[in-house]
């Protein structure tokens, strides 16, 4: 509900209701409303980690290669979804960053991670040659996670796929090209 | 308030209160609270573009560097105003995308004249050689206006300035060199 209506516009009635449980037993389990959006957030980053990993990781795939395979694929699963919700991390970050420090600096702990995972593919694939350009890895690993989400981002607004399919082209196109 | 608070977030009457005005006056000019943000979208974006266009547009200046000044223009500004708020346009995008089609596609209409003075640098700068990058100007600024909002987004985040810094590094210092 967070990810689909933003945190302000759901309530806590909204999730009780929703998990079929009394309102009391919220507070057993979380102190606030905003305890429980750090929860969430830590919840939904990490279900997908696993599967980063994995895929980041994967010593059977070139390194650059990995990284295009992950952005292609998430552009496939976003585009049979209808262009909504975008990344729940980045609908969190505009909206609660200046509002909870709790929810913000667990954003910024996920996106840390998840950027270290392209810093990783970025760095093989520069000693490998696969990319030419010679900026730090952590720096790029940086640029290519936010540019990413900026793309998400004007993709909620075109409703199309076109700003994803320009963060690929540009990205393997020319920047780590 | 939409700025800063975000447009859930605040109410009518917040809005009313804090122009001094009664709530009935509202409803005189604004059909209801969707018709209201529309305009101030567009109050926002037109309220810049003069300047915009002035720097971007400006003969006397090579069309790298306006771009260039552009960015760290408001990177200065940006660092003077604590790193909050970010860009009303990119939050708006993020949280009223889905939920109002009035105020995606005023949204939809500035991301697009905003990346069209983009591209008209871009394309110039293309011409007398300042961007070797030979990819369309229009693909180069549609990316380019995505991952500065992806920026700010991380900015909101980070609470400093690094992925400001990042994104002008990576841009000025290979995509656009």
């Amino acid at each position: 509900m967070f990810h689909a209506g933003g945190y302000t516009a759901t309530g806590i009635k909204d999730i009780v209701d929703a998990a079929g449980v009394p309102k009391g037993s919220f507070y057993n389990y979380f102190e606030n409303k905003e305890a429980f959006g750090a929860e969430v957030i830590d919840a939904y980053f990490n279900r997908g980690l696993p599967g980063l990993q994995e895929l980041l990781g994967n010593p059977d795939v070139p390194p650059l290669e990995r990284l295009r395979t992950y952005f292609e694929t998430r552009v496939h699963g976003i585009r049979s979804s209808g262009y909504a919700k975008g990344c729940m991390l980045g609908n969190l970050s505009l909206e609660m960053a200046d509002h909870s420090t709790a929810m913000r600096e667990r954003l910024a702990g996920h996106f840390r991670t998840w950027s270290a995972l392209f810093e990783t593919c970025i760095a093989q694939a520069q000693e490998t040659g696969a990319i030419r350009n010679r900026l730090p890895p952590a720096l790029l690993a940086q640029f290519l996670l936010n540019s990413w989400e900026g793309a998400l981002l004007r993709m909620r607004v075109e409703k199309s796929d076109a700003p994803l399919n320009d963060f690929i082209e540009v990205v393997f196109g020319a920047l780590l090209a």
